[in-house]
C-alpha cells in the first residue's frame, strides 16, 4: 500500500507550528520596542533562536505567501502580484508546495487564517478555514474563534503541520473603515464592535511611542500607528492563546514553532519596497530539542524562503522530493550554531506586481554590507496602493507637499516616487538606504559582483525578467537549451 | 424539467460558424490586395456582408479571443496578457462566456483548433479539440485533420455554434524553426515536413508582393513576407475545406458564418499596437437570410465585441442573460442596411500586458476620423515579444538601425519605443498615425470630447486602469458606491 509507505517516511515525532503576522513589524519588545506591549511573544522569544537578519523575498501578501509555502520566489511560482480579486494572479498548477509534499509524507496540515495564494489545487491543506470558506475578520482577527479552530485541528492525529496566518496587524480603513484603521476596534467591546473574549486592547498615547525611522514624524502618522500599536496587541494575545492551546494539546515537546511576517509594515518606505524598511522580518525559532539554542540572537542573513527547506529537514523529508530545486537553506544547523564565516551569506529580493495595476518589477540581493536593487520599471513613478493611499500617514504625506509644509520625513514624496534603474547601499555606512553608489568608479567592482550574483540567482530561478528591461530573454525554439539576452537598443 | 424548458428557448432553425485567424490580416483578393491568392476566402467575402471597418479591442492573442467570447474587453475579463506558460492570465471565475449561455440556451457548441484562454470552467465547449488535448499544429493548421474534426462534429444534433479557430498564419519561427517563419513547410510535402492532403502550398516571388504601409520595403521583410503569404495559402484552403463540411452537413442555409482575426499581423506597428495596423481586422459576415446584404460592403465601426451580441441576437437569446452589461451591438441590423448616420460611432481598445514581461497599458478610441490613444506606461520604451524580437523583419530593423543603414520604414526605431502619454490622429488626413495632434490648441475641444468618452466608456466596463497613472482608483471601504480617482502627484 503505497499511502501507508509513504507515512512511514516520518520516523521521529515532529510537529509543526508556523505563525505568520499580516504586515507585522518590529513593534515588540523582543525587538527592543520600548513601548509596544507584547508579552506573549517576548515569552516566545525567550524560547527561541530571535533572528536578527531575516527577510522576506517580496514585501506584498499574496507573492510573499506563495514564497513562504514553496521556497520558490514569486517569479518562480507565478504569483507575480495579489491573488484576490481583479489582481486574480495564481501559481501554477505544476507547482510542489510544502502543504502537498508534507500530506504525501504523511503529515496531517491546516492552515487558519488568512490565506491568499491560489489555485487550491496547487496550496491544499487537509483541513482550512481561511477567508474562502468564512469571513476573514474572524478567523484572521477574532483570536478567540482562532483559538477554538486550532483546537479542534489539534485533537487528531499527528505527525501535523498548523500554519495560524493572522490578519492583524494589517490595515482596514480602506475596506473596512468602520472599525478603524487597523481594525483596532473590532471585537474590542464598543457599541457595535463586537467582543472577542480572549482580548484585552492596550491603548497608547501619540507621543509616546517609538516610530521607526522611516515612518515621519507627525501627528497624522502617529496616530496611525497608535492605531497599528493597539492591533498588535490582539496579535500578540492571539499568540499567546495559539501557545496556550499547543501546550494543552500536549505537543509543546515535540513541535517546532515559527513566528515570522509576510512583509514590511505599511508605512511609506515599507510594504512594497525592496529596501530594508520593507523586507526585513521578525522571525523566531522556537525548537524543542533542549540543545537548541534559545534566547539567543542570530546575525546570519536569513530569507523566507528557507522556511521549507527547514520544515522539510524537520519532518526528515528529501527535498529533492520538490521537483523543482530550490535555492533556500534547512535552518536547523543554526539553532544549534551560530556560522562561524558569513561573509559570502545573501538573500534575495523579488517583488513584480502587487496591485494589477502596480507593475514595478524589483530584483535585489542584499548581503551582510550592501544592498543592490534592480529597478526593472524605473521609467515610472514608484506605484503606490490603494490601502496605504488612504492612510492617515500617506495622505499627510500629499497634503504637507502640496502645501510646502515640511514633511519631517527622511525623503521627499518625490525621491521616493523617482528612482533610478539601479540602487546599490552600504548598509554599514548608511543604514536608511539613501546615498546611492551605483556608478560611482570606487564601487564598480562590488556593484558588478552583486549584479553577477543576482544575475546568477534569477537564472537559477527561471526568472521571466532575467533580460528585462534592455534585452530580451529567448528561450524557446533554437534558444531551449541555451536561452540567451538579446539587446534591445531602447536605451537613449 | 428545466433543461428542457431551457432548451425550447431557441425557436428558429440558427446554428453559427465563427472561423478566426491567428494574427491572420488583409492578404487577400476580397481586400484588394492583387497577390496573395485566396480564391476560398474570396468567394466566402462574396456570399458576405464585408467590414472595411472592423476592429479588435486587443491586438493580443488571449486578450483578443477572450474579449471575442465574452463580449468584454480583457481589462474586464481579467485576460489581462497571454493565458500559456509563465504568462498564466486567465479569467476571472464568475465570468459568463458565450459557449455557456449558448450551452445553457441548448445550442451545442464546439471549438476546434486555438483556444488559448481560461479557465477550463469559464470558456467549456461541449466538443473540444485544441491545444489542451492535441499537438497545436495539429488542431491548428492541419486543415485535413481540422476538416476531419469538423464533419465529426457536425454529424450531430442542432442547434449548433462551431468555432474553428486556425492557427494559421501565425508565425513560428520563435517556437519551431524547423518549419520556416511562418510555418510555411509545415505539412507541404518536403522531407520531414509532412503532407497535409487537402493543402496545395502557394509560393511566391519576394519581389513581387504588395507590402503594407507599416512594413519596411527590405529584403529580410519581403522574404518574411513571402513566408506569410505561403501559410496562408494553407488558412485560406482550410476555409474552403471546412466550408465544404458545412455544405454536405447540410446545414449551409441555415448557418450564419463570419470571418475574422484576432489580432494585427506579427509586423512592425502591427500586433500589440493600437494602431490602425495593429487592431483592423478583416471580418465576413454571410447570413444565411436571403435578404440580407451579400457581396456589399459596409464602412459602420464594428469591434469584435460586437460578436457576442450578434450571435445571442442570431440564436434568439436575450443579452440580459448575461449578468455584466455588454457596451457592444448586434451587427445582424447592419445585414439588413447601411445605418444612415454614422457621425457618433466609436470603438474602443483595451490592451494592458501580452507577454507577462511587456506591462504596456494601452487604451483608445477610434471614431470615423479620429483616434486618441492613452500609453498608460509610456515612460517605458514599447516592448518586443520574444516571437516578433527574433523575426527577419525586426531582425533587421535591428541591424540597419545599429549599422546606421536605412531601414524604409516609415518611422525610426526610437519613435517606434518612444510614445507620449497622449496620441490624437486625424485618420482623414493621417492615415498611417504619424501626426500627433495630442496637446495643439486647435484640437483641444477634440481631444476632450474623445478623452471624456474613452473614460466613460472604461467606468462602464470596470476598468482597473480608470485613474491610471497619475491617480489611483479607490472603490472600496467608503468609496464602494462612489468610486474616485484620486490624485498621486507623481508628474514632475
Ligand atoms: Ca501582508
Ligand atoms: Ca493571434
Ligand atoms: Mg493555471
Ligand atoms: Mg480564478
Amino acid at each position: 500500500n503505497l499511502k501507508l509507505l509513504e507515512c512511514r517516511k516520518i520516523t521521529k515525532k515532529a510537529n509543526a507550528l508556523l505563525i505568520l503576522a499580516d504586515d507585522g513589524g518590529f513593534e515588540m519588545g523582543a525587538y527592543r520596542n520600548r513601548i509596544c506591549q507584547t508579552p506573549n511573544l517576548d515569552k516566545l522569544a525567550k524560547k527561541s533562536l530571535i533572528f536578527n537578519n531575516a527577510y522576506t523575498s517580496v514585501s506584498s501578501c499574496s507573492p510573499s505567501r506563495s514564497a513562504l509555502l514553496t521556497g520558490m520566489p514569486a517569479h518562480q511560482t507565478g504569483m507575480y502580484g495579489l491573488h484576490q480579486g481583479i489582481h486574480h494572479f495564481n501559481s501554477f498548477d505544476r507547482i510542489q508546495s510544502l502543504p502537498k509534499t508534507l500530506k504525501r509524507n504523511g503529515v496531517r496540515t491546516g492552515i487558519i487564517g488568512k490565506k491568499h495564494v491560489g489555485p487550491k489545487s496547487v496550496y491544499q491543506f487537509d483541513y482550512e478555514q481561511t477567508e474562502e470558506n468564512n469571513s476573514i475578520l474572524q478567523v484572521g482577527r477574532n483570536i478567540t474563534h482562532i483559538k477554538l479552530l486550532a483546537r479542534e485541528f489539534l485533537n487528531n492525529t499527528e505527525p501535523f503541520f498548523l500554519y495560524i496566518a493572522f490578519h492583524d496587524p494589517h490595515r482596514c480603513g480602506h475596506t473596512n473603515p468602520e472599525y478603524g484603521e487597523f481594525c483596532e476596534k473590532f471585537g474590542n467591546g464598543d457599541t457595535g464592535m463586537g467582543t472577542i473574549p480572549d482580548w484585552h486592547p492596550i491603548y497608547y498615547q501619540a507621543d509616546q511611542i517609538d516610530l521607526p525611522y522611516f515612518v515621519p514624524d507627525t501627528p497624522k502618522a502617529r496616530k496611525d500607528m497608535v492605531a497599528q500599536y493597539t492591533t498588535i496587541s490582539r496579535l500578540d494575545q492571539g499568540v499567546g492563546v495559539i501557545l496556550d492551546e499547543l501546550k494543552k494539546s500536549g505537543h509543546l515537546d515535540d513541535t517546532l514553532i515559527i513566528y515570522s511576517s509576510d512583509n514590511g509594515i505599511p508605512f511609506p518606505n515599507g510594504r512594497t519596497n525592496a529596501y530594508d524598511s520593507g523586507i526585513a522580518e521578525p522571525m523566531f525559532i522556537s525548537s524543542p530539542v533542549t540543545t537548541d539554542r534559545h534566547n539567543q540572537v542570530t546575525y546570519s542573513l536569513t530569507s523566507l524562503l528557507d522556511i521549507v527547506p527547514t520544515l522539510l529537514d524537520w519532518y526528515g523529508i528529501d527535498s529533492n522530493e520538490i521537483k523543482t530545486p530550490l535555492t533556500g537553506k534547512s535552518l536547523l544547523p543554526l539553532l544549534k550554531n551560530e556560522p562561524t564565516n558569513t561573509t559570502t551569506e545573501a538573500v534575495y529580493v523579488s517583488h513584480t506586481i502587487h496591485e494589477v495595476t502596480m507593475y514595478y518589477p524589483m530584483r535585489a540581493i542584499r548581503t551582510h554590507r550592501y544592498k543592490l536593487i534592480h529597478n526593472i520599471n524605473y521609467y515610472a513613478p514608484f506605484p503606490i496602493d490603494q490601502d496605504f493611499y488612504l492612510s492617515l500617514t500617506f495622505q499627510d504625506m500629499l497634503n504637507r507637499t502640496r502645501n510646502h509644509q515640511p514633511l519631517n520625513w527622511f525623503k521627499t514624496l518625490r525621491s521616493y516616487y523617482e528612482r533610478p534603474e539601479w540602487e546599490l547601499y552600504d548598509l554599514k555606512l548608511d543604514a536608511g538606504e539613501l546615498n546611492n553608489l551605483a556608478g560611482k568608479p570606487s564601487y564598480k567592482k562590488i556593484f558588478k559582483e552583486l549584479q553577477e550574483k543576482l544575475y546568477n540567482w534569477q537564472k537559477e530561478t527561471n526568472d521571466p525578467w532575467l533580460c528585462a528591461p534592455h534585452s530580451i530573454l529567448e528561450d524557446a525554439g533554437e534558444f531551449q537549451d541555451n536561452p540567451q539576452c538579446m539587446g534591445l537598443d531602447n536605451v537613449f
